[in-house]
């Protein structure tokens, strides 16, 4: 198997005020092609911490990837950090200064000196255009390792890996063993009960198979991870044990898919060609940002509510004022409106209505912080459930979204 | 300085099944008693990569913060390893086992093995009872040294750090360095021309202050350090240069608070009494979900409309269904109408419209991808204005928030 590490390099994520999403994706990436990502280390724009991350990382990887650090201002430092490690004089590149040039037009800007700058490369390193951005990809080879530097501004990343660093590796390091993950989405367990269910499941998994328990705001993915040389042996022990793991969950698995719910279910309606609107109160537009953050959706994305006031359950879908008063927002009748009316104003056929108390405040002893109801409607179906999360915002407004997509899939025609 | 390391255990960061946000909340809360963050590791759930990362950690820094790999099960190895590590054995522990039972009655559940398993704890740890799950916090001292296990779910490690590990980190190393940060958010630069901007500025910073430039979805944020021992003189350069870098930027800083600019926005809301709608289309909720993330929002913000279809501008929002077709849903007058209709039917004295094409698809010759008009309204005052961002949807999303932010800061009143 071969091993990966990423080193990210920059202070404002030593001191928080940018969190890495980069790794997270690039290791999906790079599992795809059965590598694996064993270390992920973090330091900032200083030479002697950058050095001692690469030869740490030489020591125990065969491919290290680095991003961030090579911005065109002072603070960054990566590449003539890379020219001392690897012994290199910065270059002037021609070829690199027609791409900057060309990226800086598309920007409707001109090209001065500090951007000019980026076009001086390492000497002995293999220099990759970056279509994206000012700052080229630089790849060194070392005793048969590969060191790759990247942009961390995660867009130029994410094309920098599909289009240049993922096939090139792929030619590098030809897929030795086989990586297969199977996912499944588990409504209704705490983490230690669904242990306990499956402990003698657990307890006979052949040794090239383990099981992981991810909870996941409200749900647990459960993760069969499998590795092995031998990809047919593998796929055949994969098949038996996803087997065995369905028969034994059921009913409590919502999806079988490694996507998030949100995009497990754009693929359903993209599929069915069924339309989406959302009313949305305690969660305030995040359920609607999933879904809008998927290329795409508007073919079946027609809107969303966010009626945070009562008021404006009224003005916008036409919820009853008086039930309002006397069962209040949180309530059955109003949830199962709000779902009605958002089907009949954006002309869908599947909604789904979440209304809640998010918290900290607004509790009160008959509907404390966590009361969600939240009512899915598909045609002339509708369902409608009250649950009890948390004590903590952010928790009570992701469990409400994963409840809603989960009561909308288990309302779908399968 | 004293200095720290976190450690993020799982395999589920490794394969890129979860990004990890703990790091950048701890970094910022360590920040402010003056701890430095100077490493971040993430290691799966293997013992020999754990072993080694404590070992690296404790030669390099202080302070080790470990997070994650102390659930219920199988999966789960850091108490074990932790043990193994400071060799230790486990031992039943009668009060953790209270807290346990404790926290598994607030969720309506029932003890089991496995939850009851959390009761035993490394012998020669101090045991930090955790109020918010199962897992014990463990803290070890080792050669003046300190490295404490917490769990890595965000709302147990947040309660965690800020209910017991921070007042204990700041008993045990009182603050020595002082360290002052000051941002600023720079609206219609570029990262190379506000750097020639500077250069002279910060060429001539004194050697305790540094200046970064973080590109920030269509803004720069801008971020002065200051390091010192003598937090007088600290504070009297700081403010020199926070004048200088004031007088040359003026109207082009945004905002001059660390928050990102909802959280500013938020303030200044809740403190003058104005409410806030919003209509968006491109942003899909994105907004919107910024601004109800912050607890106490409904103090302000009324509601939004999604309005992702044609019809829905025109049902919702009352925008003139003539003007979308011949101005196309892009365009000045039918962001201007969003805004105003926002405005009047939620009743607030504040909107922010957003309407474009974030891509992939979408885009014509006329108005290609990333093609943003955004208007903002404050009582009578209505100002729109035309972007063009990027190729990419999620960039775009997020500028055009950021954006509309902007626009909405620079009308109200000072």
């Amino acid at each position: 198997m071969i091993q990966v590490e990423i080193i990210t390099i920059g202070d404002e994520l030593l001191i928080g005020q940018v969190i890495d999403t980069n790794a997270a994706w690039m290791a999906v990436e790079l599992n795809k092609i059965g590598l694996d990502v064993r270390y992920k280390t973090t330091i900032g724009d200083q030479e002697k911490d950058i050095l001692n991350a690469f030869e740490t990382a030489f020591s125990r990887v065969s491919i290290v990837l680095v991003t961030g650090g090579i911005g065109p201002t002072k603070d960054d430092i990566t590449k003539k950090t890379l020219c001392k490690y690897f012994n290199t004089p910065l270059v002037f590149d021609e070829k690199t200064l027609q791409t900057v040039e060309e990226v800086v037009k598309g920007l409707n800007r001109k090209l001065n000196d500090l951007t000019r700058f980026q076009a001086y490369v390492p000497a002995n390193a293999l220099i990759i255009q970056n279509k994206m951005g000012t700052a080229p990809i630089t790849w060194f080879e070392k005793e048969g390792k590969i060191l790759v530097s990247m942009p961390g501004v995660p867009y130029e990343m994410k094309w920098a890996m599909s289009h240049e660093i993922i096939p090139r590796l792929q030619t590098a390091f030809p897929e030795t063993d086989s990586i297969q993950h199977q996912t499944y989405w588990i409504k209704d367990y705490s983490e230690s009960l669904l242990a306990m269910h499956l402990e003698s499941f657990e307890n006979e998994l052949p040794p090239s198979i383990r099981l992981a328990y991810l909870p996941t705001s409200g749900l647990i993915r459960l993760r069969l991870t499998g590795k092995n040389q031998n990809k047919e042996l593998l796929n055949k022990e994969m098949e038996e044990q996803k087997e065995k793991l369905t028969a034994l969950l059921s009913s409590y698995i919502v999806s079988d898919e490694e996507d998030d719910l949100e995009i497990t279910l754009d693929k359903l309606l993209k599929k069915n060609e069924w339309t989406l609107s959302l009313a949305e109160s305690c969660t305030g537009g995040k359920l609607a940002s999933l879904f809008t953050a998927i290329p795409g959706c508007s073919h079946y994305f027609k809107g969303g509510a966010v009626t945070y006031s009562n008021e404006a359950k009224t003005a916008l879908l036409g919820v009853n004022s008086s039930d309002i008063e006397n069962q209040g927002a949180v309530s059955q009748t109003v949830v199962e409106q709000m779902a009605l009316g958002a089907q009949r104003i954006f002309q869908t056929d599947c909604s789904i209505a979440l209304s809640g108390i998010a918290g900290p405040d607004g509790g009160t002893p008959e509907k404390p912080v966590g009361t969600v109801w939240i009512a899915a409607a598909y045609k002339d179906k509708l369902i409608s459930r009250e649950f009890h999360f948390s004590q903590n915002r952010e928790n009570n407004i992701l469990r409400a979204c994963n409840s809603g997509m989960t009561m909308l899939l288990s309302l779908l025609p399968a």
